[in-house]
């Protein structure tokens, strides 16, 4: 057995490789729980949360994004999804030989604004260098530390019947940005990514006082992958609204072209939110204010099942069941 | 300009990229202070400690470690030397296409292994897998957060002149055993890695009351480089007694038919501590008391000094200057 691309997805081999590799080696409850990121209560220290990530994108800079905000947006966005305020990143690189300095520059100068934008530092680092041919280019890993208050706790597995579930964005636009950078096509109108730190719209949550059950930022494996997790972790039924997702018209158009469904691909700038349906006009409200959250919308509902699985309703009616992908759909996306 | 393999040795090229590229664009205390790991003040919380490093080694697999026990040790030994008992590990993978599962398994059990050791978890994690060729097998990321208490805080700034330097073994064993591994060298005798978390040596400092000034592991630049970046930051001479610089016959051998001064050779198992010349013994009998520290003695003493530097005393009474090695000399070491 060797690793393939597949297992570097988010989706099933992902998910095996995780399950069956990683955490019986690793075995502890806080890794297992397998969120955003690991939760850990420090004796009187109270909540902290830890996560880490590595980036490897390709293309480093692409429309709306390279790799350096990549690195640093991922990495508060996995923090926020826990309800955690970052306190503190780290970042380490691993340089191949030959790499110009000024492209090293760029990217640094990138994670530095970004970390600004997200009210964090990046407070210790590490660089590698190996030879030409042994890495490609820039392979950033960030770590992110950050601190849980007390009254604010979102867990996919909180989830429950009678939840709205709302998307603070358009969809894929990360995931199609990339792909049609790296394809060299120039496609009918803006293909951008969405890659931003999202924390700001999880505490625009929290001061509208919104009981947020459930945080998730649809990254590898894009809305579809989110949502499986999520309903498997609650062991509820996620039922999706197909007229209500939100996506650009130039996306829809490159997702056809390449024949990709858009609930798979990775969004880098987008929070989804599971909220009681009676607070759901207010999250929408405090989202829509902020200027990553304009376009946040509803995109469905949960309830009670006796298989936990997401459903898809066409405009027609019909319901298609959602399933996990085997593998990579787009590697190096992130 | 370019990235150079001499970027990434912890020399002179290290010390101007962290200082010229990396410090004026993340600018902040905590980095700024470039400790094994960062040291946090968090409102409440008290002091945190948080590091990272990325693990390149090649071969994975050498005589008395391997990756996966570089990737824990190496980490935990940053936090140690800040005085932080760790709280939580997390491991970034990047993973290239095609390497053996089974070999990953060892890699993971070997980190696991070595994580029990320390007595701490890798409570978060995360894989990227990316095509052939686009990495050489396996790279780790791992960062550490650690707990400093109240009243243990050694510091590089902290040295001064009236201090005993300890080692607590024998030098460049690490580096040569890779070394001649990679060379396919079968020298005389054993070259075997140290790599080993030292958390215990401290641990055992602590527990004898010594009142422990500087902390550092002699990795990258070796023993050399440690002590040079200490007397920087403590405005003090180190001066080293050549006689007393314990290494190990084979070793000894190995530098010298590579041409290499172990002085400058990264260890992985060792620690040096800055302590108050009245302690020195009962330092001495705490790191001797335990398998780790059995060889430690005193290598050198701290002076006042006009320009801060370290000194090497050889046995006939003259004084070599220990510089700053510019580049790399063993590249992909850690």
């Amino acid at each position: 057995m060797t690793i393939t691309l597949g297992h570097g997805s988010g989706g099933r081999l992902s998910h095996e490789l995780t399950q069956q590799h990683f955490l019986p080696r690793f075995s502890n409850a806080a890794l297992s729980a397998l969120t955003d990121a690991a939760v850990l209560r420090v004796g009187e220290l109270g909540e902290l949360a830890l996560t880490t990530d590595g980036y490897v994108v390709t293309p480093r800079f692409f429309p709306g994004g390279d790799l350096g905000r990549l690195a640093v947006s991922g990495t508060v966005n996995d923090l926020a999804m826990v309800g955690a305020e970052p306190i503190a990143l780290t970042a380490g690189f691993i340089l191949e030989e030959g790499l110009a300095l000024a492209e090293l520059d760029r990217i640094v100068d990138s994670m530095a604004a970004t970390a600004r934008e997200a009210g964090v530092s990046v407070v210790a680092g590490d660089t590698k260098v190996v030879a030409r041919g042994a890495c490609d280019g820039v392979f950033i890993t960030t770590s992110g530390l950050g601190k849980i208050s007390a009254g604010f706790r979102p867990d996919p597995s909180k989830a429950r019947p009678g939840d709205a579930v709302l998307l603070s964005g358009t969809m894929a636009d990360h995931g199609m940005a990339v792909m049609a950078c790296r394809e060299g096509l120039r496609l009918e109108g803006d293909l951008r990514s969405d890659v931003a730190p999202v924390i700001d719209l999880v505490r625009a949550l929290v001061r509208a006082g919104v009981d947020v059950h459930t945080l998730r930022d649809p990254t590898r494996g894009g809305v579809a992958q989110s949502l499986l997790e999520i309903a498997t972790s609650a062991s509820v039924e996620v039922v999706l609204d197909q007229r209500s997702l939100p996506i650009r018209a130039p996306v829809a158009a490159a997702c056809e072209l390449f024949g990709i469904d858009p609930l798979y691909v990775a969004n880098e700038g987008k929070l989804i939110a599971f909220v009681p349906e009676s607070q759901a006009a207010t999250a929408l409200a405090a989202l829509r204010a902020h200027p990553l959250g304009q376009s946040a919308t509803v995109i469905g509902h949960v309830q009670a099942a006796d298989e936990p699985g997401v459903l898809l309703e066409t405009p027609l009616g019909a319901r298609r069941v959602i399933r996990m992908p085997l593998g990579e759909l787009l590697p190096r996306i992130c």
